[in-house]
């Protein structure tokens, strides 16, 4: 962990997020510049620099992060009555992998209404 | 496989296009209108409409879909010198499944040459 790591405040839980999903390895929350309503941010919990630096193997790697990435996308199909969610993998802007999955710019709602995009998903996710 | 999409089309070699990478479930080539040099698809050989329809779990799914993109992306790292590989997931272009990974747009080389670029990414996937 890099002591000054935003997202590993996060996923310490040292600075508060609007978090959707949690696992050992990862975990959700909701970006606090939404492109669209529900726009997720997925990160590992483990510091890593780059997406392309998780193992490629194994529990904990590129695998494993894609697929939660997938169930977040599901979810917001659900939650916002949409098939189609992007994502980008940027990275330049906070130095921890971080994987963007957002409902595309056509659908309904309010994308700074964060308690409410919030419990959508996790409403979406346990169905 | 839809007969009028030009991703599977690609994938059975019906259309050529400059492959980099192959396995049984995917298919990776250069993009014909690059945002950098030696930007990449990466496709799943059975038409799929979106990168989330993929089974969640096994072979042929998400985990591996992105262990491939993953080895692109390193691959594109060593081949154009910097470790920041971008990546895009959005998809009302093409209706098959397909992700974007490409190089930062400051590194060196021409975006439009294919051949040049198809040779630096191979070489570099078989370091």
């Amino acid at each position: 962990m890099s002591t000054d790591c935003i997202f590993c405040k996060i996923a310490n839980k040292e600075i508060p997020a609007h978090i959707v999903y949690e696992d050992d390895d990862f975990i959700a929350f909701l970006d606090i510049h939404p492109r669209a309503p529900g726009h997720v941010q997925v990160i590992p919990k483990k510091h890593y620099r780059w997406v392309w630096d998780l193992p490629n193997t194994g529990k904990g790697g590129i695998g494993d992060y894609f697929a939660v990435a997938q169930k977040i996308a599901r979810a917001q199909q659900k939650a916002f009555g949409t098939d189609w969610i992007l994502s980008r993998i940027v990275g330049d802007e906070v130095p921890h992998a971080h994987i963007w999955v957002f409902p595309n710019p056509e659908v309904d709602g309010d994308k700074d209404d964060f308690e409410e995009n919030k419990k959508k998903i996790i409403a979406a996710l346990v169905q």
